[in-house]
């Protein structure tokens, strides 16, 4: 934590809008805006506070809503400086909220269903909206390269933003992934280093190339960027909302891997309340897991306020943090709110996205069917109330996880001709 | 065609907003609005006449700009009903068009370059603005089945908007396609047929269907739908020009598959004009071609008005068409706007891909090589004018194309330590 603490040393001139300082979930403890992610108290997380004061709700409406269709037009809520918008960057959001008609009579929803379908980001996942606020934070912080560690979908993110922004990018995979999902993270140029190991491997080493002179001028998004990337997905409450009309949802369904979006759409829709731009109602927010990596759901279930470890084994890769930090703020939040957390087994995922996919054409990742598959789950064990307006997150992309549909296919072959049509029973 | 003249006996009570008649394209013969494609006096391609009158111009500007985000905001000019954005579709476009700045820098380009990014639609192709004007013409024609024949793209964006709007699809392709493109395209739970054969077979079976009392009841959305079908490319030019304020570009690069997409932005702009909506200018339009499939090309260089057949060889398997039934009329729009039709060889579409890639954080189709590499032929060889404001479609997703660079991959391999980081020269 050493070369934490000589990092927070922040530029008092840093201009990131309205985020007034870093400020420990645990204990308190106020720093500066900087490159940190630690309390130098207790060691606790490090999130951004923000400074909203004089803002009027009418004129902040008015102004988000004259925004650009995209994340920006949350800017004055978001540790961004305010010209955001003018810089190049990947400028994810304002993603369809799809209402799913068709879905929720299949599942017997009465009170409206809706699928935020984030699949329409730049890189096709949510990834986009957390790493365009690490870049923005990279840049007022001058770092010059832009890391992360990945298996996946984050990969792909850093290095199409860092492209954009032209920052230099490296970015770190186990040496044995798939082709395919090498070929997503190498295509935009930077540097993509395999890392001979697993990716417990891959972190630890990014941890000590943190700490060493080496990693001067890096940001790792997800590391020493992490307070403000994780705000990016506030992003997903606001537009949830505003795309509701400035009302909040009943209920949301919300995927967990590290815990740290679940925790922020929280975050961002208590903001709305504050400042008067929704209606204050109780709303309850369910989270999801696959059961091969279910351990916020386990404690849950067990009534735990603690997250116990477990060894993922799931086709939902995206989701698989056995280990994830924000578990307990999870844990708070699902029963603050009168929520849940559940979990589905990796052949309920693949229904859902089938499912999905054949009622309102959306073709959602594994994640989209975690999501999907707990909304129903929750809905016939009666925990979900169906008469109420409910949310549920795609966070990713059905292109990005064939393999886990892999054996769907044709519903029949045929000769050229009429005669082999009306012989399958096509016509 | 007997059978098409029977279909033509329309409904005049059929909505579809301002579209008046059908009109031949070679002879001006109108038939009223109904599901043929072809003149039954010359045989020529039928397209929408429209009836614009009455409509204020600045009544109109504000109209679209209050729209949705999509192409349901350009309603007032395409074949649909006024209500279009409450009903069940895919609701593609108003895409991102990307300010390309150090795409720009690399190729020298000082009047300002911008990739129309069409990746960022529901199944990320462009076919998904085409298939959502089908689909509306299907429920005005009372049709209860959506379908094609396809290859790749089409096949998902009509299953996708079957599924949304609770119309049966069925799909024809070869029956021996990559597994990946069978799943993307089985995915929405339509019928997908495989046909005994190649894509000419598959094509060959369509056209028997349409004539076959099995048939009825059946909308495919390239075939008897298309005059529909066509008009969704206009949207990509609407939503260019309104994205650079409402102004024309002044040179823009289009693919040439049928050139249908080409001829249909040219109308687009047109109507721009004659609306009032832009100020009237000169505008060029380039077609671009992939060397293994470039009938148009050929054709322009060798100053024909004739487009010889060609049997495609080309990675960019979404333009291999051989025979492009609007050739002729793509030549005629490149040499009336003072453009031109250029092609570049397969190894230039996988390095305009990831130089997209690179400088953007776009990552095309072999699609969108083509375009960009033709735009970089294009600029080197003096024909494309630097100085001027140039926009260049992306029409698809590389996430769809990955064969075509699966060379790209780890830029260097290492042992989780910093020494061996050091070593590799990462540092």
């Amino acid at each position: 934590m050493a070369v934490q603490t000589v990092a927070s040393s922040t530029d008092s001139t840093v201009d990131l809008g309205p985020a007034a300082a870093l400020s420990c979930r645990e204990c308190g403890h106020r720093v500066p805006l900087g490159p940190v992610f630690a309390c130098e108290e207790c060691f606790g997380p490090l999130e951004i506070a923000y400074d909203f004061s004089g803002y009027d709700t009418e004129k902040l409406r008015q102004r988000i809503e004259a925004g650009p269709a995209n994340i920006w037009r949350y800017a004055p809520l978001l540790p961004v400086p305010a010209d955001v918008a003018d810089k190049p960057n990947i400028n994810p959001g304002w993603t369809k909220l799809v209402k799913a008609d068709n879905l929720a009579r299949e599942l017997g929803v009465t009170g409206g269903l809706y699928v935020k379908d984030d699949s329409g980001n730049p890189t096709h996942s949510f990834k986009d909206r957390v790493v365009a606020q690490a870049l923005e934070a990279a840049r007022a912080f001058g770092f010059t390269t832009l890391s992360c560690s990945s298996t996946g979908n984050l990969a792909g993110a850093v290095g199409a933003a860092a492209a954009r922004a032209g920052l230099r990018s490296c970015v770190f995979i186990p040496h044995d992934l798939e082709q395919g999902k090498v070929v997503m993270a190498a295509i935009y140029g930077g540097e993509l280093v395999g890392i001979e190991g697993n990716y417990d491997d891959v972190n630890r080493f990014c941890s000590e190339l943190i700490g060493d002179p080496a990693g001067e001028g890096w940001g790792f998004v997800n590391v020493n960027l992490r307070p403000y990337y994780a705000e990016g997905s506030k992003t997903l409450a606001y537009e949830i909302c505003e795309q509701l009309g400035w009302r909040l949802p009943d209920q949301l369904v919300v995927p967990i891997a590290s815990g740290s979006q679940l925790t922020k759409i929280d975050k961002g829709l208590q903001e709305l309340i504050k400042l008067g731009l929704v209606e204050d109602k109780p709303y309850k927010i369910f989270g999801a897991q696959a059961e091969g990596c279910s351990p916020v759901s386990t404690a849950f279930k067990a009534g735990h306020d603690v997250v116990r470890p477990q060894k993922p084994d799931t086709i939902a890769k995206s989701l698989a943090i056995g280990n994830p930090a924000d578990g307990p703020y999870v844990l708070d939040i699902a029963r603050r709110t009168g929520g849940a957390v559940e979990d589905v087994t990796d052949a309920e995922i693949v229904q859902a996205i089938k499912l999905l996919a054949r009622t309102e054409g959306v073709f959602a990742e594994t994640a989209g069917g975690v999501t999907v598959g707990v909304t129903k789950k929750l809905i016939e064990s009666g925990v979900l109330d169906p008469t109420r307006t409910t949310v549920v997150l795609n966070t990713g992309d059905g292109l990005k996880t064939l393999d886990a549909v892999a054996g769907t296919g044709l519903t029949a072959t045929i000769r050229p001709n009429l005669d082999s049509f009306r012989e399958a029973g096509l016509a």
